[in-house]
């Protein structure tokens, strides 16, 4: 049997070893892509990035905590977590991570925990990420966590694959490392101040209220504060036709378990508003092309240097070094032939 | 004239022109960074980078004043300031920034400072970055400080681009946030601690110093605190032969210009110590190699957008979308023809 037959049977082995030849970028890994993608496009993905010291990790434990165990008579949902770390070059930590996370849900079949300490190049590390949650999607999950650290493009480049993202913060982390994550909080779909029952609790609600008003201004204003103040008439008329988006600012304390359920059911109406407005589709396509895009790339480069000689291709870089020739000469003399 | 001819006269509104037109990615920029190419490869590139809060801008430019301004009767260097600041989308702040910095260094035409509020891709980012430090190294500046917000993979690969990284830390910014630039610390050549009026300064130096050993055990275990303890006779033999770099860490006060001669001194004697151990070409080869990189992948994928029809590429796209092929399936159909 296949690897990818057996993460269709539901084999957990099959799973952790398919995610491990995906993780290396094998070729039976692809070929294992290849199978499950037409079993693919159902699970809901969900990005959870915060800076470090926000009490993320916590977040997105209890968060699967709640998924499983949801209030008001819903039906519990199959959840993967997938925790990107690249941030973190010494530890050997994504393992023992593993092993502290599970030991809260071990024994659960509907609960999976996957962490990648990549050290790679960033495309390749959102390439990673990307063949996992087909793989988890393929398996079932209904709901896949993809956790990021929040700190560079990286983070941001894993959360445009999402459908849904949130941004969590805590408070006491001071104004500047706010204003680094200005560029996350356009991505965000669901903002969590965590770590709730600290002081500055309200300071940092409010800096997030306005960076969001910078981040989105119409909406921000027109739906949140109910006013219409900064809002012209012509400005409004889309709002009346088509369902827009505010991010809600949710409290919590992750340790504690408390504004779980408020966080999960905004995930759920994301969802829902996803849905309605036709955002899901654009959001998977755009994510399909990104994808292309990035293989495309890869393949052709790999393949011109398939075909180019060593010797021709140190010659060019000598010439370089030498400053006989310029990048962009050189860049025209591999792939034109000797024309320096 | 040419903008390049310009640029070679010291002209300044010719090399602000064209460094727009680097900026853009123009054909015009593109032809001049050919003209100038063989002017390069004397100016030393000495990467700044640090998280927000560490006071690196201040540091940058009173390091700037003490390059124009050295003590022992050095001669004066050309310096370029080239400050990177990919956090910041919602701020026009890089213009409003260039007057504040201007103002503290108008009028001495050995000095030029730009910055760039780049929204672009990370491998735009860094190409653009050695674009502009081309034009300037051509121009004369003899030392070209890159700043760089530290926070992720964009300034790992701006930084080496550099032939000496200085990496920025000041008291008080936790724990957490010091983990997250590990990674940062083992392209470190110079440790600053700015703020170092602050209390705390010896809890960041001792953090720095167990982080440094943690990324280069062996030299420093050995240069730094004169013990041979942990170093096996075997480890010492290359020690003996070739000279190592141990990355010296410095306390500085920028706002008030104390510490910024060490700096300065702590910059020359790197310098001295690449070309010593001939690290300073094989840092020139590694670099060139890393550009050529980057412009041939792009030049690919931009020659390959070209010769296919939108209509096929479409085609592939939609059959992708309705998960009829897989994303390597649409690959070998786009780059093989019609094979699905």
């Amino acid at each position: 049997m296949t690897l990818a037959a057996g993460v269709l049977e539901g084999n957990r082995l099959a799973l952790a070893r398919l995610l491990t030849h995906i993780e290396n970028d094998t070729a039976d890994g692809r070929a294992a892509l290849g199978e499950l993608f037409p079993y693919t496009g159902r699970a809901h993905l969900v990005g959870v990035t915060g800076a470090p010291g926000t009490g993320k990790s916590s977040l997105v434990n209890q968060l699967a905590r709640s998924i499983r165990n949801p209030g008001g008579g819903q039906a519990p949902q199959r959840v993967a977590v997938i925790a990107v770390d690249p941030s973190s070059p010494f530890t050997g930590g994504a393992i023992l991570g593993d092993r502290v996370r599970m030991r809260d849900l071990a024994g659960d079949a509907g609960v999976f925990i996957r962490s990648m300490a990549s050290r790679g190049s960033l495309g390749g590390l959102a390439a990673t990420t990307s063949g996992m949650v087909q793989v988890l999607d393929a398996a079932g999950f209904e709901i896949i966590l993809v956790e990021t650290v929040g700190a560079g493009q990286a983070e941001v480049d894993i959360a445009r694959l999402a459908h849904t993202t949130l941004v969590v913060e805590a408070p006491g982390l001071g104004d500047e490392i706010q204003a680094i994550k200005a560029g996350i909080l356009e991505i965000a779909d669901i903002l969590v101040v965590n770590k709730a029952d600290r002081p500055g609790v309200e300071n940092t609600e409010r800096a997030l209220r306005n960076m969001l008003q910078l981040a989105h201004p119409v909406q921000h204003t027109f739906r949140h504060h109910g006013t219409l103040e900064s809002v012209s008439s012509a400005m409004l008329e889309p709002v009346k036709e088509q369902p827009i988006w505010v991010p809600p600012v949710l409290r919590t304390v992750a340790t504690e378990g408390s504004g779980m359920e408020q966080v999960w059911q905004a995930i759920i109406q994301h969802r829902q508003h996803l849905e309605a407005s036709g955002e899901w589709q654009q959001r998977e396509r755009s994510r399909l092309e990104t994808e292309l895009d990035g293989l495309l790339q890869a393949t052709l480069v790999s393949r011109w240097r398939n075909q180019i000689s060593a010797q021709e291709y140190q010659r060019v870089i000598a010439r370089l070094v030498d400053r006989l020739i310029s990048p962009w000469q050189a860049v025209q003399a591999l792939l034109d032939g000797d024309q320096t």
